[in-house]
């Protein structure tokens, strides 16, 4: 993969791979040929790429003939359902769905956290649930050096993890609301409009809904630390694109908050934002279409000598989803993987 | 105070203000005459009560004169600049403002907890802040069985707890933004419509803000437990009225969840909500106008033996403030405090 190669975007229409596209665009990935793929319902689409104006073609049998890769974002059951096609086309594929992340053959990966996962993947590579990258952009650093123990989170995660109808549903609720009209649910559970409910994702036996055991297990794999006690409760809130998450991480030992903010600092793909005199802390527009991760408020926990108090807001759409997976494609050229 | 009581709504014009009116009607309360009460800015608004319309008056040095009882909700300065007057007038102030909440010789009471911390007052008893109420209404009853040993919770706060002209703000703000311009801030300190931030009271210099040591002070003094430990990270959402609260508990020993279940099944004042097949838990949208706290999807912390998940929400205006107020005050009545 030395060379610019020929990439399908298998899932081009949703609000991932709209964005995927953008990014190929705007940070002039090296690439020769461009696929839009999706179903047989966005057939006729055209989405511009550099200029030309590129059709969307129904994924079929021969969609992967010389293609090198597919950023994937489809869905699981798509997902599954073209892997081997892909596989038999010789192209790699980077899937944003949850369908492999917890195979034990597939890399999971954060380029910035655990790029070598990346060696001896076999055709596929699984990107991140969102959470989970806005989290661990923060927290890895930090336990890099002084290991964490425990993590309790809570997050407030925006509409666009449910794609782009359910956004514009959700506006259409506010716009119902405030014409004093019933607001109409048919993508989401509930009215979002001036609401939030706990993620609607399957429950677990364990009383976890599966966005929460997301959480759990992969920050466990991209960490490689099997053992890592977290608890998390997933909350979906009215706002349209970035995710934020209140972090509390239990240590070994006392963490001052003064080292905590300088490595932070320093660590690339986050930004610190604090002040402290205005009260200014990240928030869900601050973050919107921002490739970092923004992290504030960092307090020592008042309850608990080893524990520390995060605040972070992301965008989940960008490093929560097509960002990563388009650093992953990028690092995987870069290194010849 | 066994007979028909004269009353004075201090603030009446308020979100919490037009409440207690509300409340003291529909419960039928046992009032001889009431009084409303409110800043210049009010003057000549009318309110209805018990089928009469009802002037609000400029309080003023002759406003407490004949009155038994003062609900204040009109902001710590109004309550702090009227206390020595209402007490020259022989009455008694219920203060839903934080002015008091912490002198050591003023009761902090929620009914259902501390009912007996009443004897004794020196003419004014504090009416806890809201999300603290919600909070302990469901954790009491379990720290009753077994001792609580630290509380790691986050909030989503409606925008009624920075008062009615900022829930007004924030419809503006949707507004605006659904018709493609700009929102306005003026009450609130940032958008609120499609954004959520860090609650903006005053920042202390432990980096907790007001709002946040408020919920760890008050829960101390109400629980009579001077060294529980908490944490608390509040956050404001775009939400109208209820607030939600999602909160991590350790207690010394494990505590099943079915023993959980059923104490809070059983407390007054507090509706178990869980739907696990439907994934249907307490909403802000449930809990509005509802007197009830809504607690649900209690579960096992998966990373610590003796923790569980608690996931609350509650009308902020109702049981987090004017209704625990007169419930304060029926209490007295019936108590002959």
């Amino acid at each position: 993969m030395s060379k610019p190669i020929n990439i399908a975007i298998l899932g081009a229409t949703g609000a991932v791979g709209t964005e995927i596209l953008r990014l190929l665009e705007s940070r002039n990935f090296p690439l020769n040929n461009l696929k839009l793929l999706a179903s047989h319902r966005s057939i006729g689409s055209k989405l511009m790429f550099r200029g030309e104006m590129l059709e969307v073609e129904e994924v079929n049998k021969s969609s992967f003939d010389n293609i090198d890769l597919v950023l994937a974002s489809a869905g699981s059951s798509i997902s599954k359902a073209w892997l081997e096609t892909i596989r038999k086309a010789g192209a790699l594929m980077i899937d944003n769905s949850s369908a492999f992340r917890l195979n034990p053959d597939v890399p999971l990966v954060i380029p910035e956290i655990n790029p070598s996962s990346l060696i001896g993947h076999n055709q596929v590579i699984a990107n991140p649930n969102c959470t989970t990258i806005l989290m661990a952009m923060t927290i890895y650093p930090l336990h890099k050096i002084r290991p964490i123990r425990r993590i309790v989170v809570s997050t407030y995660q925006a509409v666009s993890g449910a794609g782009t109808k359910a956004m514009e549903e959700m506006k259409q609720q506010f716009k119902n609301i405030l014409n004093n009209k019933e607001p109409e649910t048919d993508i989401l559970p509930y009215p979002l409009a001036f609401n939030l409910f706990l993620h609607n994702s399957n429950m677990t036996d364990i009383g976890y809904c599966e966005e929460e055991v997301k959480m759990i297990n992969e920050t466990q794999k991209i960490f490689n630390e099997p053992n890592l006690r977290i608890t998390a409760t997933c909350v979906r809130v009215p706002i349209l694109r970035a995710h934020s998450e209140s972090i509390n991480l239990e240590f070994d030992e006392p963490f001052s908050v003064e080292e905590a903010r300088e490595i932070l600092l320093k660590t690339p793909g986050v930004q610190l934002l604090e002040d402290w005199q205005k009260n200014y802390f990240p928030m869900p527009i601050n973050a919107s279409h921002d490739e970092n991760v923004l992290v504030g408020r960092i307090r020592q926990d008042f309850s608990h000598p080893c524990c520390l108090e995060l605040w972070i807001c992301g965008d989940q759409i960008l490093k929560g989803a097509a960002l990563n997976a388009v650093q992953i494609a990028e690092l995987l050229i870069s290194k010849n993987y």
